[in-house]
């Protein structure tokens, strides 16, 4: 373990980049971390991926819950929080050289009109006005799974990690595997509109029991955590079942389905899907993904595991 | 007028990155023209602005046709090209340092899958599969104006000049105000997604009889462009009124319309709106701009004038 280390901490866009430039001008890769704070292990483990991008590296951690990401029926006011204490986690790791929370990233308007919404609606824009109007949509891969019941979170998160990458410019950018469809969204999104950023995806963080590290864990009864670990199990068993010979998906996923019912889960939906374009297989005859996303009490969870009965 | 300079020709991303890196290492501010190509004086006035915005400066002109803000039923395959001509005008200006004109900019796929388009069809997406599906929006800004006869229009602007700034990364963007959605739409993208740019806004540049100088001009037989005259002459003559207290936008543009229609003209649109937020206004009582669309022959020109009464 590295010796603790402060961050800097940023507050405006303007000394963000200026800082960026000048780590840049030093030689050095610019390595970002995006998240929405209240950070656990799997957020460190970006970071450790982060730190490994390159040498000399300058790693930035950005901490900002994106607004427009959410529906107005969403958690956006529950979603926890604490900086002090990511503040230190940060510092422990001693490779943090940069934390970048900003107050506000949108530009809210005089109000004076209603904006366009495209028939999505976010909790930005029951405020917007003359404000922000500009949204990056991955037109395809937006659509399905998580997609599928939040129809404003991957315009949100594609246009938050645009202003992200403009503001900071990054040379580098990690995120996780656990939001499987929004680590593919943004390498399109880098594709298609030629960011000069390489993407890098972090494995799954797990609690020793199997649970996908989460910051909206922190929400769970100790028993609807016992029945969510019903999500890791079923995912681990499917893979099981492929690596022996059992590739039909339509069984796997009503298994995964069966598994987490049985367990109080409300499932929103279990999809087995290519890995890079998100297209649903019949067969498991290539690299897949399986993805889930269910409600354990209040708590809507999502995990995902890869296969290639392949390999 | 400077000495004639030839300006390097770069076709490939990665070149004109590296290049725009290294102009901005040696402490020059780095400005762009997009362009489609087929220069008039219009674009070289935009060159001129480009020049002029900072000392050291470096300026890069880009030439492509981009087929995403051309719908399938426009006149993508006879837009005039003349990439010889256009060198020796951008030359003989002596202040392009390079000139970026790739052979396509998106990435097309292997055509296996039909992307989504949202409702909107592009030429490019006629050629679309697991390729290009990110979009870029300004989500009132592109809806009305040019915007209500072409609807893929603006979104493929704004997403060929994301791509454009993100290859480039300029300090610097030039665009005319004889299309003025698209500069206002291209300052609002900037705001919102927070690119490092400044945009500069380059007056309209006329004929010696008042003809807004266009690519498209070169379509017009020789009666249809003197019957095309009555588009500048009603701006000018509703100015003049304007500025002789007729307000009264509704009278103003039946005026426009009239008189263009005498002309044989087919009127898209004539719109009073703000200049800023592109909507429209009953009153000239603050900064407006009237925006005309109007087909003579088989060619769509559009034109529009500034006015503030109370300047």
């Amino acid at each position: 373990m590295a010796a603790p280390r402060e961050p800097e901490v940023i507050r405006d866009k303007a000394a963000m980049r200026a800082w960026s430039r000048r780590r840049r001008a030093e030689g050095k890769t610019v390595a970002v971390v995006p998240t929405m704070g209240y950070l656990h292990r799997g957020h460190l483990s970006l970071v450790s991926a982060a730190a490994a991008s390159a040498d000399p590296v300058a790693v930035v951690v950005t901490i900002y819950v994106n607004p427009s990401q959410f529906a107005p029926t969403e958690d956006l006011a529950t979603y926890p929080s604490d900086f002090a204490g990511d503040l230190r986690k940060l510092a422990s790791t001693g490779v943090v050289d940069a934390v970048f929370s900003p107050a506000d990233l949108y530009d809210r308007g005089t109000g004076r009109r209603a904006a366009a919404s495209g028939g999505a609606v976010s909790c930005l824009e029951e405020e917007a006005g003359d404000g922000h109007e500009t949204w990056v949509r991955v037109e395809r891969l937006e659509k399905g799974l998580c997609g599928a019941s939040r129809p404003v979170f991957f315009r949100g998160v594609a246009t938050i990690v645009s202003k992200l990458f403009n503001i900071i410019e990054p040379d580098v950018a990690v995120f996780g595997k656990k939001d499987y469809q929004q680590w593919r969204v943004i390498c399109r999104m880098v594709r298609d509109l030629d960011f000069a950023i390489e993407v890098i995806g972090s494995e799954i963080v797990r609690e020793t029991d199997g649970l996908a590290m989460s910051s909206r864990n922190v929400h769970l009864s100790r028993e609807e955590r016992e029945k969510a670990l019903s999500i890791s199990r079923s995912l681990v068993d499917a893979r099981t079942a492929a690596l022996n010979g059992n590739t039909d998906c339509e069984q796997i996923k009503n298994k995964i389905v069966q598994t987490m019912t049985e367990n109080g889960g409300q499932v929103d939906y279990v999809e087995i899907v290519e890995q890079e374009s998100l297209v649903p297989v019949e067969k498991m005859d290539g690299p897949v993904v399986i993805c889930v996303a269910a409600w354990f009490g209040k708590v809507r969870l999502i995990d995902n595991i890869e296969i290639d009965t392949r390999s």
